[in-house]
């Protein structure tokens, strides 16, 4: 079975949007550099523009992945994507009832009514071999304190923040143990990838 | 003029300490290596226990700092180390009030009651060419928000301790911008230097 990854933009103070889910410097590294990587999904930008190093760290995120696993508040934040999604996996939305006009026959998301485990666990049944991606910040702690996360990936921009919506908030299984990061140096960002320690 | 730094040992969720001044998890690297560094001062333990790549950094930051600056609290929380400190370098502690019993003759603690401003310019006066650290994290913020610290030293620690006493809290002058970390791979920890941009 393919892991569990879960994987943000944060600040070094821990902040991965303002509070007002604005991205301002925590996105920079996506469009600082000369390799174009193009998205495979409709949804989003057509393509990164990134560093070398982030060039590699991209494209293992969207050849890895295979479905995605959201929180409603990112799909209603992004409007669905416009129906898509950059990466081009099935999505599975979490919420608590179903959005009006969705499902749609056009586009692949699923909204799951009984919890982030259900989620995964559907995700994880449609990836086989490759990574089920988790995202945002609030229905990555739940996938977290259920024990279903196998690497947290931190895309770590240099900036202090002050504020904002915090990745890593309301644990409830703390401490949770990492293992040494494989790091990658980009432009703007230190790719960082934790696997968890079960 | 030497630089202004403020180093901290931090989980990746952003806790320098338990909410009762615990350093489980945090400290591991400083014991859980091959190489012996002795610290030269009187205060605290009498050497590390560090992997190679820490063991430079520690060696930096014995050597290249020349003057402390610190607060009340890290100085009650240490007993004011006995009255030396691990690093042998004179000490400035920012305090409301003298505490009693203090100053001593016998140990190089300055008591400082008109502010951080106060406390680095004097820090700096002694340090030269070297560096000026300060610690722990409340006066590292109050340094940060006064625009004085030049470098923001991380060694950021693979765990995530879900509460606890955050480094960069109550941070007035956000966002703030910091450059491209030198990155240094430890064992159980990532030392991440971010120069501050002015």
């Amino acid at each position: 079975m393919g892991k569990v990854i879960t994987q943000l933009s944060m600040s070094l103070d821990g902040f991965v949007a303002s509070p007002t889910d604005g991205v301002e410097h925590l996105f920079d590294w996506y469009s600082n550099g000369p390799v174009r990587v193009e998205t495979p999904g409709t949804g989003g930008p057509a393509a990164f523009l990134v560093s070398e190093a982030s060039a590699d760290h991209v494209r293992e995120m969207i050849d890895g992945t295979a479905a995605l696993v959201v929180g409603r508040r990112l799909f209603d934040h992004t409007g669905g994507w416009g129906g898509g999604h950059p990466l081009d996996a099935p999505v599975f939305v979490v919420t608590h009832s179903v959005p009006e006009g969705w499902p749609r026959e056009d586009a692949p998301f699923t909204f799951v009514t009984d919890g982030v485990e259900s989620a995964i666990a559907q995700a994880s049944a449609v990836a086989g071999d490759k990574a089920v991606g988790v995202a945002g910040p609030n229905i990555a702690q739940q996938a977290i304190n259920a024990g279903l996360v196998d690497e947290i990936r931190v895309d770590l921009v240099p900036v202090l923040l002050g504020e904002g919506i915090r990745f890593f908030d309301n644990l409830t299984g703390a401490p949770v143990k990492l293992d040494n990061p494989r790091i990658i140096e980009g432009d703007r960002v230190t790719h960082l990838y934790y696997r968890v320690v079960r």
